[in-house]
């Protein structure tokens, strides 16, 4: 009897041993984990690296700094140190420069899994997709999906080409866009306050094709215009202030280019899909990836396109093809997130606008940009803009440096002089990380409530 | 004593239960794959596209082209065709065209572990590494450590850029070295056979800064030279002939960009560490990669540095980052191995030269270009080139058209006028796919040995 009660013990422990056995097997083959091969080794490395704790204020990168050993350190955001980033750093400067899109960084901590990427060592080797284009065909349709998902773009029966960042396709544009054979180079203009790399970028490259000739308001309705070829670059949302700008020449030796690196609602209402002749965008601005270098043109002219492509040959032999991946991949995870993104990322713009106005509005010293609502077709409302650059000005007489006048507050801004505009101007980013913001907001109150700029005093 | 015999089975068969369930739980902590989450999905797709069987003809990717379902299809070799790459095209023609150095694709194919990459959504979105450079600091430092395991460069106190393949590089040098404010732009020469490149992409440059002035023995000795500013580009191991070359201008006006892109074990004895002002690297003729596009350059000069840091500012804001962690990735790798990959691609591409050799050699009608033995300190022996391109010459005077008489063979090279040269030379890659070299032997063959070219005869 005893015997017989140990035994039924006995197999009762061994039906269950075999059962989680078999669930474990279940487990491993069912649920696919098993089946990593070759990936397992780098997910676990990509794994342990993303977790390493940089308190909220920094991450770990798999190719970041190495200092002791081969385990990266965390890379803290500004105003921030120590090995976990916990340290603050007081009376640090304020970083409102740079146009860095780490405002989406949570998102896509938010959003691992869509997002992740696994490479083989063997992908893509060739210099072209299919011995063909340098360009890949699935990016071109996903770039499409996401453009009449949003409604800011006409893509149908468009060519698209991509390069590294808007950067290189403003370029490429500006080259195709100029004459074959001429003896007088086509004149490239902007609109006061414009973008700067457009005005470097041009000057840095002008040849016989091609000169920047600054301020498009200059040349406006000048005779000796109407028989010159004329390049201009309109930046819409403008990057400094915001505004949907337009065109300023028309005519038969007119070629544009708009830049459309903020259309997206993100950053302003979207009135109505665009339509123009050659839009660029970037990936920088739509999903925060900055780092990837992945901007596009959707153009209507073949012989545009065509020319941008020997371009892009000439420059780099295309575009890097792990940024392609990099961007197929992030643009499926946009469309898979329905309009998440979008929302994320208005929200976060709205209500860092919404704060900048009211640490602003404290006093008369400074005043923001317009800002009138208009109707979003994507949001189905009348909303304002969210802009990813505040343009800030200093109305005080004796503040005509008015770049000068936040350093002294410790905040970096960017001259208004670079943007073809007065000093009294200056821009400052919304677009960086939290910490950037917060640091901003707490330093510009500083300077107006314990100024004498006060609307109290 | 039954009942006893039946438990101690049964004891035994719980006891190695037991152990099955403690293997499977130290299996999943300890080995960490139950750790994964958000990589795993990922991970799952990444193994299940590169899993896709295509014959050993072709291979699939993620972001391949899909035309039906999702599913991305098989990318076939040249002359093979159907949905998993097993049917031969007959009579198609070998591609002995472009410098794809898929020769290397089957050393990644068996390094699959090494070399997976996995990059979370969030990774490195700003535009630079810690708010400061473009480039990435442990890229550089993996770059170092290769070059000083070959033996073919010295990188200590120098500096290193990045940019967008040779290609990008190589212009960026080219801007760098001309004259800041001069009326006379530089002369920027090479030497034939030079690299077409050099020649179209200078042109298309063209601008105050500098002019391609054509054949560097053209302007030798002539005195109007000595007063003026020159660049010239020395391919070494030139492309097409894999000659380790020489620059032909010496002197206080005179800037030299070297390009090494070839200058590896794979192809060309490494007689000793290469020493000069700006040596031109490239990730493609290394690892194998042209798509990631990522060259570098190693520069002694501080302003020549930064002027080519402002060029890569102005034209693409940096370099892609996700180019730069592939590259680091897989250099890591190529160190990981040790000679690995060094040893499988030096032979591979001798056997394809011995192949070709024997193949040329059945006849009069055509010949190679040199090949003298030197010492090469890397692999501490004396041995030949086994270069990426064959310079082959139609020994014959009725054959002044090379580039045609293969055509009529059906085999696709590159026309010798493109290097500077005459017709009767033609350069064929013998970098691409094992497929398309055995194609490419096989139509030599059949060339040489049908037709009135047979020694024999």
């Amino acid at each position: 009897m005893m015997k017989s009660i140990v035994s039924s013990k006995y197999l009762a422990c061994l039906v269950g041993s075999i059962i989680l056995n078999l669930l474990f097997i279940i487990n491993i083959y069912v649920g696919g984990q098993w089946k990593l091969s070759w990936s397992l080794g780098a997910a676990i490395e990509a794994e342990t690296v993303a977790a390493i704790y940089c308190s909220g204020h920094g991450r770990a990168y798999l190719d970041g700094l190495v200092v002791v050993g081969n385990k990266p350190v965390c890379d803290c955001n500004t105003c921030f140190t120590g090995p976990d980033c916990s340290q603050f750093i007081p009376h640090c400067t304020a970083n409102a420069d740079g146009g860095d899109p780490l405002f989406l960084e949570p998102f896509w901590m938010q959003h691992l899994a869509s997002s992740a990427l696994v490479v083989a060592g063997w992908h893509q080797m060739s210099y072209t997709y299919g011995g063909k284009s340098f360009f890949s065909k699935e990016l071109a349709k996903v770039v499409r999906k996401v453009h009449a998902s949003v409604g800011n773009a006409v893509t149908q029966n468009r060519f698209i080409i991509f390069g590294a960042g808007s950067t290189q396709v403003l370029s490429a544009a500006v080259f195709a866009l100029s004459p074959e054979n001429t003896s007088s180079p086509a004149k490239v203009v902007t609109s006061v306050p414009y973008y700067p790399l457009d005005k470097q970028q041009t000057q840095y490259f002008s040849s016989q094709k091609f000169k920047y000739e600054g301020d498009a308001y200059r040349w406006n309705n000048r005779s000796d215009c109407s028989s010159t070829n004329m390049i201009e670059i309109v930046t819409s949302p403008n990057n400094p202030d915001g505004q949907l700008k337009k065109a300023i020449f028309h005519g038969p030796n007119v070629k544009t280019i708009y830049d459309h690196a903020y259309y997206w609602p993100h950053f302003t209402p979207i009135p109505a899909p665009s339509d123009e002749d050659v839009m660029v965008f970037t990936l920088s601005k739509l999903t925060g990836h900055a780092g990837t270098r992945l901007g596009w043109a959707v153009i209507k002219d073949e012989t545009v396109f065509n020319r941008m492509m020997i371009h892009m040959q000439m420059n780099s032999m295309g575009v890097s093809k792990d940024a392609q991946l990099r961007g197929f991949k992030l643009l499926n995870a946009v469309l898979e997130e329905g309009t998440g993104i979008f929302d994320f990322a208005y929200q976060t713009m709205k209500s860092r606008w919404e704060r900048l106005v009211q640490t602003v509005s404290l006093s008369n010293r400074f005043s923001l940009q317009e800002n009138n609502p208009q109707y979003c077709t994507f949001y189905n409302k009348v909303r304002q803009l969210s802009p990813a650059y505040a343009w800030l000005k200093c109305e005080r007489e004796e503040d005509k440096d008015c770049y000068a006048v936040l350093e002294a507050a410790n905040i970096i801004g960017r001259q208004g002089n670079l943007f073809g505009a007065e000093d009294g101007y200056v821009r400052l980013s919304l677009v960086r990380t939290q910490d950037d913001f917060d640091i901003l907001i707490e330093r510009l109150h500083k300077l107006i409530t314990e100024g004498d700029g006060d609307k109290t005093m």
